[in-house]
């Protein structure tokens, strides 16, 4: 039977984060892996795998929705499957986290230089939710000298739209920000819009609740909206919609809610492929051809599998 | 110089009131031309003319978005234009007060039995923002023995969507609630949306920021939204833009934000008539062409006219 010590305590704060975005989640991920592996010195290298697939699941259901969790979870378990001592295991595992880590930041570059180009220069950029793939990406343009205004909306409950609108400011543009249901009123003065995403797979793209009103107001108004994300974020079908198990306490959304009302707090929606210009990856604009072509090429661990399945 | 002693205190509750409807607040501005009235005992009949048209001035300043308020001034200021003396200005005005009282209490009961037959029983019905006329219109059904869900959301930045989940909770309905950007998620839900209105006018209704999107998504949906006023909220289409003078404080939406973000704070916008299944009123469900009809039919007195063609 695998037991990690402390695991609830250690994967928490990853299950209760509500303002990061996925990719920045998966760069903290990877220290719960380096803690698992620190404590399992004195283990044998099956109880270690077994500790090693234990985290991972932990990880994958501390936000279901987050596609580059389970792929770091994955890339690390295919790794260390044919490892035979404790120190094969260790050094396969440290070798995986780093190439992880690496193809996050080398996606977030290429993936900067696409939209460089498509940021129309002077004008009114929209962006929505947190996506640290959709704030280095603008940073980036503004560094290279490009100028434009961008908008952003709160992202209620959680907020994280305040923290995207602080960085994009922090960093030198000229931000104007509103609340999300005013999203018609500003939107009509925008060219471009991003967004990030948790999740890639047929039939879409799994983001937080509202991506789904502004895809349609993007449609409205003929405005591209485009998906920002490495191919982190893709997965096979059956898992896209892993996200509908990531209810929240009505409490966080009305803490002190009359008898008689329900308060309903979900943090992910669907939206179709139909819905958005393109989605923007370390290998240029991908549709949804481009995008089945890729998944079909994904290798599943099969600790991850049965967790899959389960549900 | 026609002049109102206190008239900024008397009108201040008005122009700071976000969560009451406009049919509401409509009643609640009667009083205004009451306190008017009993304080221009010692005055000229020309005084009390000059006062009363001040005050219908500063009631529609007060919240330019909301038709009932001019409608409420208009025909008072009709009423007097006649009267020759103190006394003659008084009874003039207590009919008129009394005429447009009675006509929004008849309003809301006639569009109350409309409503009754477009709600499907035991299905979801979603409502938004808050508006007297829907909240009387949803409770009159359940009165009368329908059973049915109301789905609402909150209303950021004012809330006035906890004041509507709490009235339907406490008028027997079960009540199924989120935040603004999770439409998308419980929209598919329902079978039918309503939505009260401020104004209604060429080229379509303005109601609370968000009430756009909402159409969007009914739309998507094939789910039909009614808009639920009586003609006292109709007004000519040079009248229907004056909510864009209605911007408020960026601060009651982000109390610290920070150097370089600036808040947008909008509380209205327009919905094109072609985004609703139709208007709701004492006379029935109205499309475009009974509006302008109706509209046709309005007289507008000097005062409020020349205050309309200032902006």
């Amino acid at each position: 039977m695998p037991h990690i010590p402390h695991l609830e305590a250690i994967i928490d704060p990853i299950a209760n984060d509500l303002t990061s975005g996925a990719a920045e989640i998966a760069l903290r991920a990877i220290t719960v892996f380096q803690t698992v592996l620190t404590e399992s010195q004195n283990l044998k290298p099956s109880e270690v795998k077994e500790n090693m697939a234990l985290a991972a699941k932990a990880i994958v259901n501390a936000q279901p929705a987050m596609a580059p969790l389970f792929h770091l979870g994955n890339q690390v378990l295919l790794a260390i499957d044919k490892a035979q001592t404790v120190e094969e295991i260790q050094s396969a595992s440290a070798s995986a986290l780093s190439e992880f880590d690496l193809r996050l930041c080398k996606s977030a570059d290429k993936i900067a230089d696409h939209v460089y180009k498509l940021i129309p220069p002077g004008e009114m950029v929209f962006a929505y939710s947190f996506s640290t793939t959709v704030v280095s990406s603008l940073l980036h343009a503004r560094s290279k000298g490009k100028f434009f205004r961008a908008v952003c909306t709160e992202s209620r409950p959680s907020m994280e739209g305040r923290k995207l609108a602080t960085m994009l400011a922090d960093g030198g543009l000229e931000v104007l920000h509103t609340f999300d249901s005013a999203m018609g009123l500003i939107l009509p003065s925008c060219r471009v819009a991003f967004m990030g995403a948790d999740s890639v797979g047929q039939p879409g793209i799994v983001n937080k609740v509202g991506s789904w009103l502004l895809s349609l107001a993007c449609k409205e108004l003929n405005i591209p909206l485009y998906v920002l994300c490495g191919t982190e974020k893709f997965v096979l079908g059956e898992q896209v919609f892993e996200f509908e198990r990531h209810e929240r306490a009505g409490g966080e959304v009305w803490v002190d809610s009359p008898k008689g009302v329900r308060v309903l707090n979900r943090q992910f929606e669907l939206i179709p492929f139909s819905q958005v210009a393109g989605v923007v990856t370390e290998f240029g604009i991908l549709g949804e051809a481009d995008i089945d072509k890729h998944i079909g090429t994904m290798e599943v661990h099969e600790a991850l599998k049965l967790e899959t399945s389960a549900f």
